[in-house]
């Protein structure tokens, strides 16, 4: 039996997981998760936001198909472009040659995978670089709610070179905007904290890239390697 | 003392907030929501979510007064567009025209809302639809954060007219995606259950618009008026 987390538990403490048990999930779970990821909020409460659910049957068997396909080429390429099969990239002992191990069995075994939801955005005008806002959230519900449950899933945009053929097989409207793959189940390992940069380089206050002196990492917070030094961009004048 | 709530209650009960109360919000609880914010997944872990936090130094009083005047056009625009100031728009009983008084409220006090977050995505590509992946997630987790200690807020777009000026007070680059304006603090009134469509409207299986017979809303789930009906579109052909 799982213990359902506190709020800022489950928030701080929800991985993303890519190595899934083989048995489904019962429907009332799925209702749980989906019934939650409709509770996020969208533009004026407009609820543009559609969960399709692939499981078993024989689009869903056909659509995960193609997006084990496409899933495999967009790993093969990533593994390529960001140097998976150099230097500690074959190191199956380092963090780089794990996370190679683990991408190689998520694509592998896609088809396999108990449930995909597409996330969806029925939209009511052209597109605009904000429309997010009224998907996003309710896919990170999704996430969550399927923590809760003790589930687990990622947030994905590999559909991308499959994605004619899917609309076609599933009667996906053109308009309609394919805003991620999130495939779902019960988790090989486990969640808990999860690694980011020090809240200095992400919470500022005031001014662009001015930390706020309050946004202290609680003890205990691991950290992901800082990325390569980046020099400040000249900003706009402030002088007004 | 608040009661934080289980992570499934949170999700599902946490409402858009836009009466606050004017007592400020104490640094170490800024802390925590920042963190949970800071906590949500992003696009191969980039962290590319930037949260620019405006309380009440000279730039934040600056930037506040430029989102007041923004927050009370649009507000403006959209009471005529939406038609608030007629029927029953005008009936202060009615739901619509209780959510015209709040919305006036809403902006008439933006200034004295004790904080108002920025949140921004630090780009490293040309801008895509799914961008809105790596940082909607976190405006959701930061709500549901301050949901979690007792706060609330709502998640708006109303900076679009003063976003020139605000990047020039702010030192907010041109390159930067400014996704968000976030005020939050103390509410009047609470969280608690949220109106959605029925879940048959939004949680589809195996094809489009076909509603997943499973996906049913758990009793006394409120919902909101079903808008117009939408003839269903023709889709693309689906015999492959």
């Amino acid at each position: 039996m799982i213990q359902e987390p506190g709020l800022l538990e489950g928030l701080t403490s929800t991985r993303a997981i890519r190595r899934f048990r083989p048995e489904p999930i019962p429907e009332a779970d799925l209702a749980t998760m989906l019934f939650a990821a409709t509770r996020a909020p969208s533009g004026s409460n407009r609820q543009p936001f559609r969960f399709l659910v692939l499981r078993n049957g024989p689009a869903a068997v056909e659509a995960k198909a193609l997006l084990g396909t496409s899933f495999r080429a967009m790993w093969a390429k990533k593994r390529r472009a960001d140097g998976y099969d150099e230097g500690s990239g074959v190191d199956r002992t380092s963090a780089k040659g794990r996370m190679a191990a683990a991408m190689q069995e998520f694509v592998d075994g896609f088809e396999q995978i108990p449930v995909v939801v597409l996330a969806c955005l029925d939209r009511h005008r052209a597109p605009e670089l904000h429309d997010g806002a009224s998907i996003y959230p309710g896919c990170q519900n999704l996430l969550l709610a399927a923590r809760a449950l003790g589930y687990g899933g990622v947030m994905t945009m590999w559909h991308a070179i499959v994605e004619a053929d899917l609309r076609r097989v599933l009667g996906i409207p053109d308009d309609v905007f394919l805003a991620a793959t999130i495939p779902l189940g019960r988790p090989v390992g486990g969640h808990g904290p999860v690694r980011r940069r020090p809240l200095s380089d992400l919470v500022y206050e005031e001014h662009w890239e001015t930390s706020a002196p309050w946004a202290v990492d609680p003890p205990g917070t691991r950290f992901t390697r800082a990325g390569p030094p980046r020099p400040k961009r000249t900003a706009p004048d402030s002088s007004g």
